[in-house]
């Protein structure tokens, strides 16, 4: 079908009354019946399908049916891979590589872990991929440091310190200590030693905790404040 | 250390002797010791290590230590994951899914692939990546297929169809065929047509060849070749 529509200026529509008509004259071109194929062979994609490994992968977590070793953790129980637990994390190939009791008997128990913190880590551990940050940013990153991945862990700590805020700063001072983290500890320092921060910390209940079970904490607190204000002073 | 050079002309630096001296004049300055740490802190990176789940699944495929069925093919013994296979592929999903012998004694025979093609297949089905398309896309095509693993198939049919040339385009007029792949054949045929190509096929050795095992095929040419000529035609 040839298409060429005259153009309509807005004064004619304007100008037209509801009683106007108008007319529509189409041209339309029927072919022979060959049409030319060559066109649409040339269409073939030379593009690939996208990959799905880390949507496979996902799966496998989720189904929990496949595995050579099962982790009971608290209430629930987990197949997974020794080979894949090992070239993924120098903690669990450790565990794997001695031959402990429950290396031998293909079952092993975690206690100090929630179930729901440990199949993050497992979903992670199959596909790089974390989707709980929001909710269990803190608890992932002292698993990820047990079990030695250092991606997972740099990954809990980018999203704990880009969330960095009253609520939190106490909770990540602590954290970052107990975990030897230095980066941790003195980005959050500088975030409490900021002025709208620093004056309300002591009020906190987080602050009044660590008060009476990290005092050294208090004061690394106080020095970063008091080089703060050195530095402003200057 | 202030740096701060004087420009030298060209023509200055030419028309200096042998023997002509340069002084260079430092201002070194010294700080007091007391260096502003904020600046230090402040750089803590708020961006994560970059993930390296491929290489670890790589390792996994090169270290061939861990699975739970042992494939044999050929001389070679490769270990690997039923879960791992049945997720990536509904061809190993159906082995493994049903009580056979294989599946049982957990020991598997392929005796249609050879070894380094299955390498490369298990390398794609850890970790969604192909090393060796230059050298083995034909071969790899035909097991990916075998397999049900419709990613690889399409990453080895674009590499093939990217490549095409005079060389390779009886053999992938027949693989195209023989896998009933209506988008490679059509693509090759295409290219078949074309002036400087199609003038030198019948004498190639691949020509002959098809000539007697695949005469539909050289029907198919003719055919596309006729069409090519009636279009210009036109």
């Amino acid at each position: 079908m040839a298409w060429a529509p005259k153009k309509l200026k807005c004064a004619e529509l304007l100008s037209c009354k509801h009683t106007d008509k108008l007319h529509v004259k189409c041209t339309v071109t029927a072919t022979d019946g060959n049409l030319d194929q060559t066109k649409e062979i040339q269409q073939v994609s030379l593009r690939p399908l996208p990959g799905k490994l880390i949507a496979d992968l996902n799966a496998l977590v989720d189904r929990n049916t496949f595995g050579d070793v099962a982790i009971l953790v608290g209430d629930q129980r987990f197949l997974a891979y020794k080979g894949v637990l090992s070239v993924r994390s120098s903690g669990f190939a450790a565990m794997f590589n001695h031959p402990m009791q429950e290396n031998i008997e293909n079952s092993v128990t975690i206690d100090d872990v929630e179930p729901e913190v440990f199949k993050e880590l497992l979903r992670y551990i199959y596909t790089d991929e974390v989707t709980c940050l929001e909710t269990m940013a803190f608890k992932l990153y002292a698993t990820a440091d047990k079990y030695a991945l250092s991606t997972l862990k740099s990954i809990c700590r980018c999203h704990i310190l880009k969330t960095l805020s009253l609520d939190t700063g106490i909770k990540t001072l602590m954290l970052g200590d107990t975990h030897s983290d230095r980066d941790m500890k003195e980005y959050t320092l500088q975030f409490l030693s900021r002025s709208g921060v620093a004056g309300k910390l002591t009020s906190t209940a987080d602050w009044k905790k660590m008060f009476l079970t990290h005092p050294h904490l208090v004061n690394e607190t106080f020095d970063a404040l008091a080089r703060k204000v050195a530095s402003t002073e200057e």
